[in-house]
């Protein structure tokens, strides 16, 4: 056995020399020399040491939660030299000062050590600074991407890279990415939705706002773009269950997500928990280094989700051992483990290194990653930042940013008879189960993981039911439960009182929750929130139906009895204030959808379906009396507006066009209405034939305008041949020529891409 | 254009040559030889004539259903030459005199032809001869799979493959070979269900009852497996939409099966009408050529669906024109098209032979194999067979076969407290919609294609209220339907009845369906149907639930209440006989669910998931209270006995074994009760640890046997390195040294496949 060691060992050094040989070429880039001298200096631990991710609830005395065990600080520090400490200490959402005070006894340990490398912290500061107490929370992802409206979700996430470092914090683990497949998935509301090109530009979008063009700027964050790759996808919408994405299908539309963002700049990328065709992305090395680092040309580091090496092993059963786990985990690209409660993963770790298991190489190529990402954010330099020097900490403009936020994404689905905006001269019932807590607003990660705190730490601002009063006076709005999300409470009393009044705004939805706590089993939204609907149906009184939900619930059943339905998704703290200036029409709704709402639980299609799943009625065979039931309750990119725009003049600078060419492409829009209003307007793609079964349609451009009454504006789009490549069955991106249609609005012309000669 | 097309034509000329020179080698083969010979004085157009299968329907007399139009029936013959007809004439389901006499009116036709090659006619004979009055009808496939009896599958099937002989028709397109993934799949009744093994051995039974040791034999048919391959998986559920299968899965999980039926000899291959991962099969020349007749050695002929290369331009849109789907189809490997109501097949093919885009080669590769088909089945020299010679046609111990198959499928899911088997003595209540009509027990492919007309085709057999009548005597069975499928029809009734009662039998399933008219938009079953049994259910009255159905529909809503459940899946013509026989404990039931059965719509997860489907408490998170919900109603292999059984004395020849070794498994099964009954012992397979994720176990193996009360009998199984195998990364059949668990019963033990060195 001894030998056999040996020899690997001398092996393994052999290796090691002629990579480090290698790198003796001349670096020019000022950073990457920083790097190089930081590395010569620097021992095989303290080099695994900066792999190494703690929770820092691990480095807690016990029995104090909140309060940091010095020896085991120290032990982290001295004895393991960890590069990386994430979470929120107990008992949740510390203030700025409080977090200061943490990052800065850590600080005072690395201080101790030779080399003096700080800790980058990282956060999962999703919708703001959403740990830190008295942050803004704008609304969830899921609201983002409803506002199609970029250039906002960059704002408003410039708010949440400044709140988070006057937290003291650096580095958050968003945006997310995610392109979810089954929409029952417990974190469909932390992506963009369902379209692969609007989550893209969302993605730069936060990717933007977070880093801004220099990270050493002290009012900006690394961001890390997650859970690469195809974590959105389970199966069965189970979160953390496998997913089947061929790499095919993989490519077409999970990739290019990443990409732009990749392109945009972001630092950091976290590794899906999930299994794709079998295999873990965290053991794939294909996925991790050829196509991630290696295709896309990532220069960030690479972090795994929660114990996801030690899931390798335990949950996925890919390695017979947690050194397996390491080993494979490693060597397929991951830089930094998330441990996040022992350091069996730095133990390991240095034993494959010294057995030669794992080339040097690999070591230098993860720690030279995250070191770069540390001179970039000039934590040598700063390595905490003070909240005294960040006076715009949770003020009163950020907030109205939140407002504006949730305003823009709130999307009117229903409006029966124009019976909205409703009279403020009227006497209205809140009632349903999400009409008197923040909790449901916030969602999960808020505060805390599940967030089911919003209550307590978000009390200053209004959930619906206060909203209503303040707007109303307290007078004219009555309010019951009915029922809570599980239980029923009280029908009748909702009942009772919807009688004595002239409205009823029934806010139902879910509770709050975050990854496999929020499996479902049924996407119908839960049974006594359809008796409440059913009961309130009878009495043929208005209802205006606000929906308060991370996934969209069917509603099917009673949708048909409600006059008036508004998604609000998860609008977040300011969420109460914006809906009720969308119910009374101080706001015009302006938000779209990012998915299709599904009518019944089989019937789950996008709306980039295949041509086979929606056919039309010649298509139908005659011998029998049936329908293809592409049918969602409603499609993705609807929205309802107080004000209405007709679409005219759509053309182009070209109809024939070869490869290289650009379409141009404009439209004009109207408002043909009598309020000013916002409208998103959509720009989609047709292929007609093509080798790879064509979609329906799939979106390429949008824009969001706004048009007083009478107004027109001409919008002006440019598609190129990019735009009608696909991936085909050798998962190349092709453009194949033949007739396209474009359409925007209710208008449709053709254009073709001439054969190549 | 004229230059270019003659220049084509020259190199296509050339390419034939090349292609007609080698195959000047010696053929020994005594059929080969003969269709060498017939080829060799057969004209471009006859041959493409074979390529072209035509409905009978469109050969009849518009307006005079059942009549075949002279005139249309010698132009297929003399003008296109036709090789192939198929379906039934109208209205449906004729004796088999006058499937002789159509027959027979074709064969004069072709007997006028210079080289008199018979059409050979092909049916939807899928249990029993199913097109034709008076034969026999068994349960429907996944009633056989239930039977967990391979023997006597083969056996039906031979009757099956007698009567359609009878039925003067040579070639059957079954047995059906898809996996289905979603439970809500509108033909997952015609599969074996979800499981991989246990449908390669039923698909190779029926592939074994069809054509015998030689399809010559006039008691014989040739089958067609189908759909190659992944028709059972569209995503959403719905018939005939996009399926996405990564290659590692279609080749673990699809392909042995239809490798099984090959090996077997099965004669053609339908192919599937769906896309896998965006490419249309019909267009798939890799997983046509490369893969079916490449790698699986296929020597038989390979047919469309039906209209499925017209769907390539129409559906599917992957070719602009019907002149490209012809070709990609034929270039893909497709040798017969089912055209089936016009001849563009024929010209644009004849068309793209002419101008050089097809080869001579691909031409004679199909021909060469259909017309070997039409030699083995001796259909030159009994190109129709006679009724007269069948004198078994429809009788009695046919009959029989089809009851016993009933009966072995029949699976006992539930017996609280022993409620089954019924007291004679007791009235019973026989209410529900299933109740009282054949269509329900036949399905779809019965007599029609949707299967509307079994009770007045099945007018003498029993459904479920007549045989409950006749077991007990009219004045102990009262009758209501309560409601139908879709619609309330007098629940009190059913309700007042029920008082009157000792036991209620509550009918509940599915009407009549297959392929797209049976999609549904919710796995639930009906809401009338569910409101029925909630009604009942408030009687604390006995009830006793027999399902009827296709697929597993939903009924966890009321299934506590229910005190004895017998899932009867189609069991055909007999089955309402065994159904009440097996209620009054005539027969002891043995069947067992060849699917899991799903408690909710959200969670469809199979029997073989993954191990992160269906985690431990100690992988749990501490943080939250929730369970991961692999939590199915009943799991597949389930199904009780009236009978108790005892599994003892696991035991291995060997534990540790190397790559060419077997294990022999051998373990005691003791009837442990007081009444003989059947068993079915199932042995699954757990890899422990594995490069792609391993399943928590899979079926292995399976023998039925039957004990007398006290009887112990040992059954043997011999696992070797093939069974521990599973397709990785490279799409490769592997086996991993390491440890597995075998388990039988509630037994387990270890082996290890050990390195090699």
């Amino acid at each position: 056995m001894r030998t056999v060691t040996f020899l690997i060992m001398i092996y393994g050094i052999a290796l090691f020399s002629s990579c480090a040989f290698k790198e003796k070429e001349e670096i020019s880039d000022p950073i990457d020399k920083k790097v190089a001298e930081l590395m010569s200096k620097m021992t095989l631990e303290e080099k695994i040491g900066q792999m190494t991710q703690i929770t820092i609830t691990a480095l807690e005395k016990s029995g104090s939660p909140g309060v940091l065990d010095k020896e085991k600080l120290r032990e982290a520090i001295h004895k393991y030299k960890i590069g990386s400490i994430l979470n929120v200490p107990n008992p949740g959402a510390p203030t700025p000062q409080r977090w200061y005070e943490v990052l800065s006894e850590i600080l005072e340990e690395t201080n101790k050590t030779d080399n003096k490398i700080p800790v980058i912290y990282g956060i999962d500061a999703i919708h703001g600074a959403s740990y830190t107490a008295g942050a803004i929370l704008f609304p969830q992802q899921i609201g983002m991407a409803a506002t199609w409206d970029p250039e906002l979700v960059e704002k408003c996430t410039a708010v949440s890279a400044y709140e988070t470092r006057a937290s003291s914090i650096p580095w958050v683990f968003s945006p997310d990415l995610d392109l979810p497949r089954n929409p029952a998935w417990s974190r469909l509301w932390e992506s963009f939705g369902e379209d692969s090109y609007l989550s893209s530009e969302m993605g730069v979008a936060m990717v933007k706002g977070f880093q801004g063009d220099d990270i050493g700027d002290a009012n900006k964050v690394a961001a890390c773009i997650k859970h690469y790759i195809g974590y959105g996808s389970p199966t069965t919408g189970k979160d953390r269950t496998p997913s089947i994405i061929p790499e095919r299908v993989l490519r077409q539309y999970d990739l290019p997500i990443y990409e732009k963002s990749v392109e945009a700049g972001a630092k950091s990328v976290m590794i899906s928990s999930g299994e794709i065709n079998g295999t873990p992305v965290h053991a794939s090395k294909r996925i991790i280094t050829d196509i991630l680092k290696g295709e896309l040309n990532f220069k960030g580091f690479v972090v795994t989700d929660w114990k996801d090496i030690i899931y390798l092993h335990t949950r996925h059963k890919v390695a017979a051992t947690m050194r397996e786990a390491v080993k494979k985990s490693v060597m397929a690209g991951i830089d930094m483990s998330m441990v996040p409660e022992d350091y069996t993963f730095y133990e390991e770790l240095f034993s494959l290194v010294s057995d030669g298991e794992i080339p040097m190489s690999r070591i230098d190529d993860a720690v030279r990653r995250i070191l770069r990402v540390k001179y970039e954010l000039d934590l040598f330099r700063t390595p905490v930042t003070n909240p005294e020097d960040y006076p715009d900490f949770g003020t009163a403009s950020s907030s109205a940013l939140a407002y504006i936020a949730a305003s823009e994404s709130i999307t009117l689905l229903k409006n029966k008879e124009n019976v909205l905006p409703l009279s403020k001269e009227k006497k209205v019932l809140v009632t349903g189960p999400t009409a008197n807590s923040m909790k449901h607003l916030n969602g999960g990660w808020s505060y805390t993981w599940q967030g089911e705190k919003s209550d307590q730490y978000a009390k200053d601002n209004l959930n619906i039911k206060q909203a209503f009063e303040k707007k109303l006076g307290q007078e004219n709005v009555l309010y019951a439960p009915g029922v809570s999300i599980f239980e029923e409470i009280d029908i009748a009393k909702s009942v009772a009182l919807a009688k004595q009044a002239d409205y009823i705004v029934l806010c139902l939805g879910e509770h709050n929750y975050t990854e496999t706590p929020g499996d479902i089993d049924d996407l119908v939204i839960t049974e006594p929130q359809v008796k409440l609907a059913e009961a309130l149906s009878k009495l043929n009184k208005p209802i205006i139906l606000v929906l308060n939900e991370g996934r969209p619930r069917i509603i099917s059943q009673f949708e048909k009895d409600m006059d008036g339905v508004l998604q609000c998704y998860l609008p977040g703290n300011e969420g109460a204030k914006a809906l009720v200036d969308v119910v009374y029409g101080d706001v015009n709704p302006s938000g779209k959808l990012p998915y299709n709402y599904p009518r019944y639980t089989s019937a789950l299609q996008k709306y980039n379906r295949k041509y086979t799943e929606s056919l039309g009625d010649s298509e139908q065979n005659d011998d029998a009396d049936y329908q293809r039931s592409y049918n969602p309750q409603w499609e993705f990119g609807f929205g309802l507006s107080y004000t209405t725009f007709e679409y005219k003049n759509l053309s182009f600078d070209k109809v024939f066009f070869k490869k290289g060419d650009a379409v141009k492409v404009s439209v004009d829009v109207q408002n043909t209405g009598e309020r000013k209003g916002k409208e998103v307007v959509q720009l989609y793609l047709t292929d007609l034939y093509a080798s790879i079964t064509p979609e329906v349609k799939s979106l390429k451009r949008f824009s969001k305008i706004e048009l007083q009454p009478g107004e027109v504006k001409t919008v002006s789009f440019t598609i190129n041949v990019d735009d009608l490549k696909f991936v085909d069955e050798n998962n190349q991106w092709v453009a194949e020529s033949g007739e396209f249609e474009i359409s925007v609005g209710n208008l449709v012309k053709k254009i073709v891409l001439e054969k190549e000669i």
